[in-house]
């Protein structure tokens, strides 16, 4: 079991890997993910799988023995990644799921109702800018004309996207989830240090914090970088420094979190003050009304240095999910019972397929597996084999427990 | 005549002209960039004008009549424009340079000396980051092999759009400009108001301020925007924009100018932390010591702040231009005796070719046209076209009195 697992992992390292970074360029709809999902359908294949996909691309490989059928217990994750971003993000759970599989089978297990392994697409929102895509189309949480109307950064389509795969369709229908899922387990990399310093290979996830995605566009006036004197200039780049620094100060004080790591500066020439600046705010806390407010903190101060700047500002919330808790007694029941003792339950600040799926009402639960350092959405993102070893062991249990 | 400039600038309005945002995007080597040059060869030769040029593209248009011979009075700009430029900056040198060749024939004048239309390449520096290459190139003060070694922003280098354009050779040599150029005059829209304070429609030049461009490399690390705790972060977006503000503050209180119009982020994704910000430095000050110490206190207070954010920074002088004073006597010598009083004699922040060609000691002036709000580098950069013909008739009256 430990060899089909290590030689899954094998088969995926090159695929999207940047020799220059060593991160991982895995955008949905584009060369390196349709690799990976290829790859998936073959191993899905192998094992007498009977493969489902739907027209944007999310698959279930179901394994239903004879007579077996109803609503399945559904395990997996994502093989799209963050720009330049890890190994483990997504990938590790779809393989888990797959060795899982086979160590329930060497095992003898026969369930008693059927085991999915399932794949979403675009669950960082890497491509077109709304994470969980898939997995909300699935649960009908997003509308298929709001989908249709994204676009990427080259300012193709989804649709066209989705067409130049080959996938698409006039309409697509929401899963019917309480006649096909049961219950979802997703396994993940940590992404944060809880299991480091409680000295666990694995944990059960208890919530996901409410978290969102804020465009703010600031606008100027270009103008020569080197004529302008300071006091004429309405230059939208100074009004952005200072939300960037006002959001870091603000979830400091709060213990929240707030990230500028996207910007886009137009004509963005050297020697032009720019006209305008859009940069993308990404804030999570703890609860729902934090992040209101932390938000609203944040675009308050802009607003007054806007005023200040001669610049002006739009705020736009391109996501917002709602804080999610986990099914509690499910959590509690899948993290007792062990050899080792109860795998602790713990929360994470990542969104998650697992959470759009518990929001839509499917019993829902995520296994985490250790990552020494924390780093996560980046080329340092780490899980060591014998963690994930561990992991693939957990889910079999865990599986064994859901589908039972 | 009139008629000739009017018509002239009808031709160039719709090339490269972006239908969005009513600017200009005419970087060397590209298609408008080319459309124009070929536009060019094109008014030359229909005046019986000899035109040479030089591998990397560099032209001049000469008028020299029979038994004329010798280092001639060289007038022009460039064709190109900053991302998203405006259509005066360049363009209208060039094109009332030929409107002024016509002039002078009209009012039959015969030069004495042979009077050059000149354009060259690259003067803003938006494709390969160097400022007034070809005029650096021609005037030697940038080497071949730092020329080609440049690359632009999608990687491709200097030699190779050389070659794409069907330009370039094995080697380059400067111009013999003491052969060539008895003396430059360039005249170019005013990238300020002094003009429209002063009411006065033309003027000419006294010096460039000394300025430069400074590449800011901010490393720090990618993460998880959401998952990595506030004080765990080595976030570089947050050094860099504490360094865009303590720019702006810095220039502001000595009367000087800095700006940061051009940021470049890695990996650019909304969930992750960045690992990398890159962002240029423009800055220009009266004098050189005083450019220096603006620089200085920029990356000063920019490198403790990377001591507080865990990050680290590398600043690279990118080009560094010192102050030009052009030719007093000369400037005094233009700007006086004119039917309506003498034109006034100011500074610009801006770079030019003007000032190259005066800093290799080639006698220089340059005549500026009114622009009614001082705006450059922008879609709203204009001139009126009455002042565009006093221009006109102003750079004629000029090359009467410099080619006599």
């Amino acid at each position: 079991m430990t060899d089909d697992f290590e030689r899954m992992w094998t088969d995926l390292t090159p695929v999207g890997r940047s020799a220059a970074s060593g991160g991982y360029f895995r955008q949905p709809y584009r060369g390196a993910e349709s690799e990976l999902r290829s790859w998936f359908l073959e191993q899905a294949t192998a094992r007498g799988l009977r493969v489902e996909s739907d027209p944007v691309g999310n698959v279930v490989a179901w394994w239903a023995p004879p007579g077996v059928s109803g609503p399945g217990v559904l395990t997996g994750s994502h093989l799209d990644s963050v720009l330049d971003g890890g190994a483990y993000d997504g990938p590790l759970g779809v393989v888990s799921a797959l060795a899982a599989v086979d160590v329930l089978r060497s095992r003898g297990f026969v369930p008693a109702k059927p085991i999915g392994v399932s794949v979403f697409v675009e669950e960082e929102g890497s491509r077109f800018g709304l994470a969980c895509l898939g997995s909300r189309l699935a649960a009908g949480v997003v509308p298929w004309r709001d989908a249709l109307a994204l676009t990427d950064r080259d300012g193709t389509s989804f649709e066209d996207a989705l067409s130049s795969a080959g996938l698409g369709a006039g309409t697509y229908e929401p899963w019917d989830l309480a006649a096909t899922v049961d219950c979802f387990v997703e396994l993940h990399v940590e992404q944060g240090r809880d299991l480091v310093d409680r000295g666990a290979a694995v944990g059960v996830a208890s919530e996901i914090w409410p978290h969102g995605r804020y465009r703010f566009d600031f606008t100027g006036a270009a103008n020569h970088a080197g004529s302008t004197r300071m006091e004429d200039r309405q230059d939208p780049m100074l009004t952005y420094a200072m939300t960037a620094l006002a959001a870091n100060k603000q979830a400091r004080l709060a213990g929240q979190r707030a990230t500028f790591g996207r910007v886009e500066v137009a004509p963005n020439g050297t020697n032009a003050i720019p006209s305008r600046v859009t940069a993308w705010l990404d804030a999570r806390c703890s609860t729902d009304a934090g992040l209101a407010s932390l938000v609203e903190a944040i675009s308050g101060q802009a607003t007054d240095r806007a005023d200040r700047d001669g610049t002006s500002l739009r705020v736009t919330a391109e996501s917002v999910s709602a804080s999610v808790a986990f099914d509690a007694s499910m959590a509690a029941r899948l993290a007792a019972d062990h050899e080792g003792g109860d795998w602790p339950v713990i929360p994470t600040q990542a969104g998650h397929d697992a959470g759009i799926l518990s929001a839509a009402g499917v019993p829902t639960a995520m296994l985490f597996v250790r990552n020494p350092t924390g780093v996560s959405h980046s080329p340092e993102e780490h899980a060591s084999m014998p963690d994930c070893l561990v992991g693939v062991s957990a889910l079999a249990d865990t599986l064994e427990r859901l589908a039972r």
